[in-house]
């Protein structure tokens, strides 16, 4: 495999977050010639405001765009807020779409992973996660999806997952991604537009 | 009818918003015995983190909270961004659905609209939020759904809502949450759990 | 609670589904005042075809309108099929909601309900339930939703439900269906229509 | 481009269907080296019905598959009916996804687009196609999606798509199917599956 660097961000803000640890994980787990990089600064962007857009990038927005821009592919690990996508990471999906420097976004190729200690296991969002890279161009990976419910027990005291099932089916899936994006690589931008879309704000 | 009070919000923050701009209509366009006010600060709730929750309830919470709870029922209206829910109007349902003072969005009727420039509508991002309110035990008035594409001449110069179709489909939608929140007022509380649901975070 | 109707149908056509025996246990478990009955012809109906409609109603169309019609409420058991809603439930609403004698699913509560032996729950498959009720002006439920996930050990070998929680559970949320219908009953017909909407067909 | 085929079908029954008549245009638009074979029969497939499966495959189940299995990628047109996946097209992807012969749609690059006359340009039930495909591991283009609100127009009398920049939009799509499927082709299967996943039936 040619070395590959993936963005990796999480939906929680919380500290002691069962998503944030699966992303540590993933770090470990990624297979050779795979870099996991977190970028661990969502809490740090505003809320999506197109005024302040207007008047020039927030610097961690741009520390977004830059991360994301940099990287081969994306992994994104998310909670279920309300049967949806966590505030913070729909936050940073819409500033990053977003011009004037281009969605890098677009056309990269990305994991959606996510682990609940319920029963939902993060389906929904997931779902929305997914949803909103339709928009983006970003190519999502199909399943199998990584959906873990009941996950308390799948980490140690820690927040290190230790449940090797779990461990084996995260790693299949970064490798997955990274025969993925090696694929999709150097591929041309798609310069075609829905002749009926309109870009205005609402 | 009886005085109805309702709480409205909308997903944009920008000043010259066209979802702004039909909250103001609703204001204007609600039944005898209906008032809308609008809760326009949620541009000031910081992104929503557990941790920060734990440490007390920041001040435009509590107040959006207080808001919530002081009405009848709930008026949304939401543009979309990226195929789904802006991240200021998750951002505040997730906040507002919270402990601990218990969620002012329960067994609250609430009416869903919204408009956009393009061809969507809001079509999907108005679909998130009914799927969030499904866990948050709201009542979201089913269609026929205020949706409306290409909104632009629907409104003057001074983002006034002009076009009189629209004007009366908006007026006929707020008078049936009316009729729907009499309807359900004054009904017990739903002691009901999923006995699988776990409420740990994620 | 005045006497209620409710016509309950589900989505699997397979003879030992785990979601007829939802159903099966929903009638025995119905509140005093609520009866309810099975329509299990489903698998009767042809594939939705506008010329065949044009033609005149199959018999079996015209069964599931009249026993839709009389009820007061609906209930749905449904199974999960490819992430979605399995396609004899569709195509039932989908006829149902079809003219000349009116759609039988306005403004109808209706309760969702389903269980998987796997780890979804059919949460995905209540969702696209849901969504169609938004179109077709049906009064579905809010939470909480009745998801069962692993259900295979809540049900004895003839397929009877007998876990004690999720009997209370599912006699619970009949009663909020019974409790909900008593409010709606006699509601006005929502004579508004969005003027955005063609209804020609696609 | 190597020579590649594409197996199309729709989502409508009716004859004088505006996404048939989007399938016959993409028979014509689709780029050299790429053929368009329309698969017709979803209208003879019996409602999936797991006992039926388990007594022998219907012969054009058996066809419909064999039909997937011979080309290497996936062309879906389809209307919106009730906010969702019509029940046809829904049919098929379940009986297509099912063993014992394994699932031709499985790791198929695909193309989904709709049509429709109304407002909403069949968005939700592309979405629901979307969403299946997540579970069928089929590789769905992301966007610019092929949604085209108020199709009456596009075409002529004899529903023929003369609009020049819907059909220069389709030929784009068509051309990025065929480059995305260059590019997947011969990829390994994936052996991986979600540890907590059961696939037994509900």
């Amino acid at each position: 495999m040619e070395t590959i660097t993936v963005c990796g961000f999480g939906g929680s803000l919380r500290k002691a977050s069962y998503n944030r640890a699966l992303l540590r994980a993933a770090v470990e787990l990624a297979p050779e010639g795979m870099q996991v990089a977190l970028f661990d600064r969502l809490g740090e962007l505003p809320l999506y405001n197109p005024d302040v857009e207007a008047a020039g990038l927030p610097e961690p927005v741009a520390a977004l765009k830059a991360a994301l821009g940099a990287a081969d592919a994306i992994l994104v690990a998310t909670p279920e807020y309300n049967y949806g996508i966590p505030a913070p990471l729909k936050n940073a999906i819409d500033w990053a779409s977003r011009p004037p420097t281009g969605s890098p976004l677009n056309r990269k190729p990305a994991l959606i992973i996510g682990c609940s200690p319920g029963i939902g296991g993060t389906i929904r969002a997931q779902l929305a996660v997914r949803q909103a890279f339709v928009f983006t161009q970003t190519h999502a990976l199909p399943g199998p999806e990584f959906i873990l419910p009941r996950c308390a027990d799948k980490f140690d005291g820690e927040l290190r997952l230790v449940d090797e099932k779990t461990r084996t089916f995260l790693a299949e899936r970064l490798a997955a991604l990274g025969e993925y994006t090696v694929r999709l690589r150097g591929g041309p931008e798609s310069g075609a537009r829905n002749p009926e879309l309109s870009r205005a704000h609402a």
